[in-house]
């Protein structure tokens, strides 16, 4: 008996006779020369918001980070283990990707943990708390007005995609790439309900829905 | 105009006018009601190896961690920013997932940097480097034996899902709830070319192809 | 009565009945003329492993050593009986073989000893002990790292074939003509549960399983 | 394209299309059970003579080992690498066979060698003339007769599967478990013209063909 959940099994077969069978080929010759993917997504890890299936990615076409409310700890050369920070030199200075998008997404957990905390931390460690500190300054400012709770998580949402986009500004591989126009940074923000894309502008840091006809 | 490659345009509207199409009422449950995801999926980067692809998933299914080389720094409450271990703690203590599956795969650029380390680094910081530094003590002791390159690639890649899977027991949350046997631990490994997933021996810790007929 | 155990006699009555019966001429033919091979292969004693069957091979077609493991000691020209020795010469010099095969197999026995020697040898004359020497030190290599008593099983089974397909060039007969594009060598791994043939790159010494369609 | 003459893989395509895709469920058996054959053959590396053709064996069935001429060198435990022994007590001490066949045939080329030993060897290593020196005083004992060269031939070649079960009493282990009752010898002798089997008569050492109806 394989020792995998049945739904997983039973969504791998499914890939394998109608997906891999159609681009067979592509694995094959993706396996062979590697990826070369043009753009990189930072993602959350919200099962309601992969990248592959809001942008209809087929294999080889996007480099995809995904951690809790989709962060970009900002540059720090100290010699720790930085995750975020691995994969974006990878994509970066070894694959060479064009775009890197911060995609972020309603009705966040993350954001919501941030500002919301809770008195007791998810467990000891407190891993939640202390990685949503990353944002804690962003959260803190919102407070006392008067918008309502979903108002507040939203512009937290799009607060952070913008601040994500800034820290990726303070890797210098990223600054200088971008200086010299062979990278671009965007922001993104999907909404679960809708189906929504709405996409930032990178002058204004407005969020705008594209005419998608 | 819309201020986002081309490319990620015509697939978001390719998703809208498919996937969202046919699922908006499912779209709209999630987002009312909130993810409930089984299961957690800690996977890697690479364009190639999607979760939610290979596991022909659908929205609300897998909440996906994605680092380079699909890896879990082990527990360490030590008031850091730890990316993967705050994922971990919001999927098992606040959306109680019951399986969490370590998704290595072929020809990982990650695996591939820890057993060939470069003289350079990638940039200044070296994030790839120490990141990758994880798994140094078994990419060395695969060093001095007759294994080809690429076997040499696929053992690590293995050695690494089955340390990952350790690593996961290192947080007390995990640990507790899989004596319980409300937790369950896999490893699995995905074959790009051929597009077969090899599954994890929980007892032996070999890989092996399951039987799909 | 026979003196011969009765399963061989009824298989052999089997043999007479259908394959001798529709290839008569055949046996004729190569026992008038003599046999003319066009390839030799240096097999394993295992029962689930004949080369005869993995190729589907008629009469005349195969020239086959087998001995444990499927070595080739490498050229002692010191005048001992060297069984694998003579068969080589025998099938290059006199019968002018285009093709030599090392067929090496799954959970072979042989290599399971040489990774774990019993204290105890089977016997007193150690025979098995000594034959399993020659890949002693590859299996000492091994020793160490992290992969699973199956992986390293399998990774020394195929570090075994290349060593042996180098054994080969060893003998001068050998080299001269594989030097001359006379003789081709080749290295193949069976599995015996999955029935999966796994053919040696002869650049990287990588295995791999033909695309059969 | 895969390293491997196509003939071979052609027969390979075969095998998974034909028997292995009839006999899967007791391939995977003999790998997840390991192997038992009742019986060992030790047999010529001559293409027309391959045991498990004649005998109609299946998966498991046979352990084989193939040497020219099939000879058992006597038993030597003095550290050196004896492939036929080895195979000899693995099969007796390991597997724990019932029976062992010394399997001749007529038209041998290595029996030929032994009874016209060639001025020049076949190459500088004269490995086919060492390894047939095993048989070269019963070959010189029939010089000087009047028998025909193919009534030579044919004679030696009985000698000599009467010498090999001969030898295999040298073993200690052969010998206790024969007394024992709990290990058989037998000799046999194949025609490839006829395809018939000869069998040797334990007591006489005359060689009768079974009676098969």
């Amino acid at each position: 008996m394989t020792h995998l959940p049945e739904r997983l099994l039973a969504g791998y077969r499914s890939f394998m006779a109608s997906r891999y069978s159609a681009e067979s080929q592509r694995y094959r010759a993706l396996a062979r020369d590697g990826q070369k993917p043009e753009t990189m997504v930072v993602a959350c890890c919200d099962s309601r918001a992969a990248p592959e299936t809001i942008f209809d990615a087929g294999p080889g076409e996007l480099f995809v980070v995904r951690n809790v409310a989709n962060l970009v700890p900002p540059y720090a050369p100290d010699g720790r283990h930085h995750g975020t920070s691995a994969a974006l030199e990878f994509a970066v200075q070894s694959l060479k990707v064009k775009s890197i998008v911060i995609m972020g997404h309603g009705r966040c957990g993350g954001i919501g943990a941030a500002l919301n905390p809770t008195a007791e931390p998810l467990s000891p460690g407190d891993f939640i708390g202390k990685w949503m500190g990353l944002v804690a300054p962003a959260a803190a400012a919102l407070a006392g007005n008067s918008m309502t709770a979903a108002e507040r998580q939203t512009a937290l949402e799009r607060i952070s995609v913008r601040y994500q986009v800034e820290n990726l500004r303070s890797f210098p591989c990223v600054k200088i790439l971008e200086d010299k126009g062979r990278l671009s940074l965007h922001g993104a923000w999907f909404d679960i309900e809708r189906g929504e894309l709405w996409v930032m502008d990178p002058k204004t840091g407005d969020f705008e829905r594209p005419l998608l006809d």
